[in-house]
């Protein structure tokens, strides 16, 4: 285990975008019918699936969150914290969902990108490997409820996600410490997601 | 290739597994209406998908099933005979089909589990590989055919064979052979999945 | 990197059957209604995913897509030019659209047995991931429209792939040089796939 400072941040910021995003995998899976099995295997495949595959490119294997059982606990604990208080999440506001999810994508895109830069990926790479970990338990998640995955349709999700990435690698660049190279990422890329939702705006489409 | 004993007995159980599993895949591809290169595809995923799926993620490339010809083999022989023989399956009766699937789930269950331990997982990990040995294939088969998994809808199934890996490992803890261990593992997943599927035994899902 | 002959004909290759393939993503993801996101994801996809499976499999990661960003650069290029310029894809004839998917196919069938070929797989193995290169795209595209792989229910597609991918293998056993191989087993391919198409060639399907 190497206990430098980025690798420190790295964990923690992993950890706490897991759980967000596990939490969102078992609504999902509860809208969806399944059953508690099932949500427990969306909340998993939401919260880790974007970082496993992340590892499976990069050849980090066994992948980062098979390593160590923190990762899968907290994705088992997200879904099943959902599955049991369901009845309270009814009235908690969609806003207040959005802006945590919008945190968990930024979260998983610095996370993904500081990896794969660890991993001494270039540039291009690392922005496209970045959006992989933020955006890939999505649409596994829609993968196995057998629906087209949304952020493909509408909205400014994986794009806050690239240009995020892109910030954080071109501030690093410049000259701003690996902490701060961060920070700006991930405030790119939260400020766009939040400011899209509520502009409304969308990428072009054919058509539409 | 090791000659160890583990290994041959491996190699035993994963062959039978292989070309249950592959007349399964054939036969969900027979029903969806695929041709005959579907449900050659369709034998392969739901035979061989879960192990693979496994050694991509312990890093152990080529997966076995690619590296030994005898696999895939199995896999379109399997989906072949289906293919030739369909006529004759609609008077099998559903329990035998039921009883074999459990068997091939047991069996790929303890195989799953049996390599991760090869490969020195700790034991949380090694249950999470031996389930995704065992129920990957079916999760393939049904992504392939467009339709939410059927194992995250309801029954125990991913269950049996959780619980049955987690037997397997705790046997060997104190003190089992990893024969008999392997074996009180089967047969809990084994007997777990037949007893749900006699007293119609779910997990709790929202709202049912 | 290797600088030898077959490397860099892998390479043009490659190259010309990617572009190929985003165009053909790009114009699925836009009949899908997808926005331009969704349309670079599907033409990556599409273009990339059968290599890049390939990859992960024979354990080359970084997948060669991953590595060289001007396949990446490519495959968007592709799904832009279609996003930017459907309007005069309307009037192309579907058969110049169906050849020239038969020469992709082609071109990705040989590049991916070759591939293989060049980490020593044995000869069932090659042309079992030379299909997948070949067909893998069109099967992820396919997953993310949340629909059954075409390739599954009808037509000689994969059928053409394999055939052509065994051809080229045994060219070389029977002495034949690499290029000349390579030239053998694409035309097979791409012959048998045209024929398919002119005479409405379908592979056996029950109930059909």
């Amino acid at each position: 285990m190497i206990k430098a400072d980025g690798e420190s941040v790295l964990f923690a910021v992993d950890l706490a975008g897991t759980l967000l995003f596990a939490v969102e995998g078992g609504s999902a899976a509860t809208s969806g019918g399944l059953d508690l099995l099932g949500v427990l295997v969306l909340a998993f495949a939401t919260a880790l699936g974007g970082g496993i595959v992340r590892d499976l490119l990069i050849g980090a294997v066994p992948p980062a969150s098979l390593r160590d059982w923190r990762y899968a606990a907290l994705a088992f604990l997200g879904g099943f914290l959902f599955f049991s208080l369901h009845r309270y999440a009814a009235g908690i506001s969609p806003w207040v969902v959005l802006i945590l999810d919008a945190a968990g994508l930024s979260l998983f895109a610095i996370a993904g990108t500081e990896k794969a830069l660890l991993y001494k990926m270039p540039a291009f790479v690392a922005i496209l490997l970045g959006t992989i970990t933020a955006v890939g338990g999505g649409v596994l998640r829609d993968i196995f409820l057998s629906r087209v995955p949304r952020l493909l349709q509408s909205d400014i999700y994986a794009t806050a996600a690239i240009i995020g990435s892109a910030v954080m690698i071109l501030s690093g660049k410049i000259g701003l410490s690996p902490r701060w190279a961060a920070i700006s990422g991930g405030v790119t890329c939260f400020t766009l997601r939040v400011l899209s939702l509520w502009f409304h705006w969308n990428l072009p489409r054919v058509g539409a």
